[in-house]
């Protein structure tokens, strides 16, 4: 059994009017898995509550407003110094236009039935595949 | 859609050293499901990160002290003024012995084929079910 502690990380399924998912490509910029898909999300802080932080990291990522609609599922990472317990959340676009931070250089909107081609990296693409599946 | 906010709750799959998880009973002194069989753990207070708020329920619930060892999924409850995302999580005890508060009148260590069959209410049955049958 690792002994290393968990951190929540929260990550969001962001539908547009027509039910499409954002996802997002890492860039050279981001600190690993560049050239992946990902979908927006990130750490929550210490003190944070985790809806605050989806809609912060969200923002960031994304430029996007966003309201939570349901829970959509939750994996593990692991990290080389702490395993994230990741909540994912579906969500629907309140305000905005995409606008990427340095750390992804390209988006999609992507029909659900998509979703599991899209290249995402170890457990996202676990995960997807599992939501896609229900 | 609801307009409700999200609050974040989570629950413990803790498994002693034959593997079998501990769930509990809602007693009449609980605010609501009395009767039904549950898993330990609660809400997350206010600046309080996910792991230790577990932490303290369960040993709240059950006087056990818990290791997390992963994630079991997630889910959501729909309450009077919130909704609910739930995260549970896979533990192992550490220490201690059961010892039950008053919102509990007792308890069982069930083996894993034998949970969905356990009297779960509502989202927790279901997500017991699917659980049980990954």
């Amino acid at each position: 059994m690792s002994e290393k502690p968990f951190a929540l990380a929260v990550k969001a399924l962001v539908a547009d009017d027509q039910g499409r998912i954002l996802a997002i490509r890492r860039s050279a910029a981001s600190s690993q898995f560049t050239g992946n898909w990902d979908l927006p999300g990130g750490k929550v802080d210490p003190g944070e509550s985790f809806d605050v932080a989806l809609a912060r990291e969200v923002a960031e990522e994304t430029g996007l407003s966003i309201v939570l609609t349901g829970v959509a599922g939750a994996t593990e990472y692991d990290c080389p110094n702490v395993r994230l317990a990741v909540l994912f959340m579906e969500a629907t676009v309140q305000s905005g236009e995409v606008q990427l931070s340095s750390e992804h250089d390209d988006h999609a909107w992507v029909e659900q039935s998509k979703l599991p081609e899209m290249g995402f990296a170890g457990q996202l693409r676990e995960f997807v595949c599992n939501y896609c599946r229900r």
